[in-house]
């Protein structure tokens, strides 16, 4: 098999970039390890920025989202009895978030793939990345209990924080950083209508709560747990019990409550990998760098790496130009960076820490004081929320 | 010995204190543990706030400040090869800082006592407070081997972080916050012409450095060193050398070095007491808090702590008020606290922290990346450094 850019992984970051190839006429192929069915079912965030709402639109892909898509003017910060709203439109000149679910993202360009026959190749098992160092990389797998090669020009490793991509990098040649918390989000999906119309996060001294939603009815809610917590040690009742107490007597008079249909728990992380290049191999989205979900940045970065890889990409061969490749690494990973600030920065004010100490947890206090006075620094806060510019 | 609020400390918060009331008619004794001429030969720092400068000039101190003031509309902060200016003035709306010494203020503030023959009592020995948990609080001392006895209506303890005013407050009645960082600052004082109109705040790879002034003609400069560090392991040319490394080529080049006139290295610490008031003892500055120096903060938040002291002394006596006194501690801590965060904020983007570890070490140069290109990220800064509102 030949093709010019082979992507490794059909999650959002792996069929944007091929969507978006397609349109200006570059040749993909995209392999993906799990099944169709698993890869639609997967639960994850769904606040997207402005400039990926932007780029699906390019991509034929605005529709349903334009439809379904919830326009978010702003969110909540609750601390104790305050409510501090942080008016993303006012504060930024306009801008504002949609919520719409990863899932209906993923299903979008699964569907616009589907209608072109696009080549995805679904269950590709023993995925190989080989000779990315030359001009003539390769990439192997198994499918049907046969062995298939892929000749290309580049391969893209969209294949997430434990495929293979970024695994197939010499150790030496890549730089990692890392932060773990101590701390994971229990997760709940339900069929309830949200709270309210907004998303609220609350820091309280039980820890952080989070009232989402994926549309008007169903909702999404979390809450932060130790490290070591099992999902199973949480029934439904405690959940809402616990969420009832983060977010407040006035949010909990309101609360509708239900069956969970979801519920897992999801580690907080802070990852790093640089460079995103090694000769014809770009790693991208959560390959390459994983963000606490506290700024709903995950998405949206593995979204400004497509945007960069893609611009990259068709330049190289819309020019013939062999340095347009040397863009894609530094200009992604000057605005990962400012990304990974600012989700760090949010995780730390906004959860309970067990180990802060005194003084720091001053700190934290003395920052949402300062956070619900100064204009400035909520607009910092929106602006990094809505997306710094590409 | 009689009178209405005797104040524990002649440094420019007792002083203004006194002076502050004195205007109003209050009657003041200040003690002060050490000689006049120590008093006011003291070097420290000397960026004033707005605030500060408009409480000098109410305090009819505001003519040499006016002459010989350097006002300052921005400030440089150097990382590698890139220069930042923070434009105070266009970033506030139109404020700014006045470089004018501590030093300065002091001997404003003793010429003015001197003046009117205020009851300043220098070289107080054995300075005890007595009974201020009731409506009787006293102040005994020695003097020239006599005993003497301050019967008065308040006690305000303006006698820095070592004085008898914190220390004589139960242990239980009092909560102290604290952060040592692992670094001091070797300060360099020299008769030379700055090397810029404005300050530079300089994060290198080596540490941090400032190069600041009290005048067109004398310079002050700073370089980050470990804890431990002693002044007279660095020579005056050692440490030219240094500050010509940290602040850049350019700087270098301009810079006009000459012999030390005084060399000292001051440990860096966040430090909070709260609360405030004790019956009718009440603390002010360095004797309530520290502060690390590189926000400028130490001296402005000495000042705003005796704004909001004077006014309500001012309106206890003018309305016979019981309850005017309950006001001071919240309002002073709720700008404590923020300018606490602000320094700490500050202290950790500027220095180089050896056991940061690398993630950490990567949110550092985001925070500066990030700076480097938001106005709302600069605007913070700035409304921080001219000083957040009383």
């Amino acid at each position: 098999m030949r093709t010019q850019v082979a992507i490794i992984g059909a999650g959002p970051s792996g069929l944007l970039l091929s969507q978006l190839l397609h349109l200006e006429g570059i040749d993909c192929v995209v392999l993906e390890r799990r099944s169709a069915s698993h890869v639609r079912a997967r639960v994850r965030a769904g606040v997207l920025e402005q400039g990926l709402t932007d780029m699906l639109a390019r991509a034929g892909l605005g529709g349903r989202l334009k439809a379904e898509g919830l326009p978010h003017d702003g969110f909540t910060i609750a601390v104790g009895e305050t409510r501090l709203r942080i008016d993303l439109k006012t504060l930024t000149g306009g801008k504002a978030v949609t919520v719409y679910g990863q899932t209906e993202v993923t299903k979008d360009l699964m569907a616009a793939h589907e209608a072109r026959d696009a080549r995805v190749i679904y269950e590709a098992e023993d995925v190989a990345l080989h000779d990315f160092e030359t001009d003539r990389p390769k990439v192997t797998f198994q499918k049907d209990g046969l062995s298939h090669q892929i000749e290309c020009d580049f391969i893209c490793g969209c294949d997430g924080y434990h495929g293979v991509s970024r695994a197939s990098v010499p150790r030496g040649a890549i730089t990692e950083y890392e932060k773990v918390y101590p701390f994971g989000w229990l997760g709940i999906l339900a069929h309830v209508p949200p709270v309210d119309h907004e998303l609220i996060y609350a820091n309280h001294g039980n820890g952080f709560a989070l009232a989402s939603m994926r549309s008007h009815t169903l909702s999404r809610y979390y809450i932060q747990v130790p490290n070591g917590t099992l999902a199973e040690a949480w029934p439904d009742d405690a959940i809402w019990r616990e969420l009832k107490i983060r977010l407040g007597p006035e949010a909990a008079a309101r609360m509708e409550t239900g069956p969970s249909i979801e519920k897992s728990i999801a580690p907080l992380r802070s990852f790093v990998a640089e460079p995103l290049r090694f000769g014809r191999l770009m790693l991208a989205g959560d390959a390459a760098h994983i963000v606490p979900p506290t700024g709903a940045k995950g998405l949206n970065l593995a979204a400004s790496d497509i945007h960069y890889l893609s611009e990259a990409l068709i330049a190289h061969y819309r020019e013939h130009s062999a340095t347009a490749l040397d863009t894609y690494s530094p200009r992604a990973l000057a605005r990962i960076w400012k990304a990974e600030r600012f989700s760090w920065w949010m995780t730390m004010l906004l959860h309970q820490f067990p180990d802060l100490g005194p003084f720091n947890a001053k700190m934290q206090q003395a920052e949402l004081d300062y956070l619900s006075g100064s204009l400035a620094a909520q607009t910092m806060l929106a602006e990094n929320y809505v997306g710094l510019p590409y």
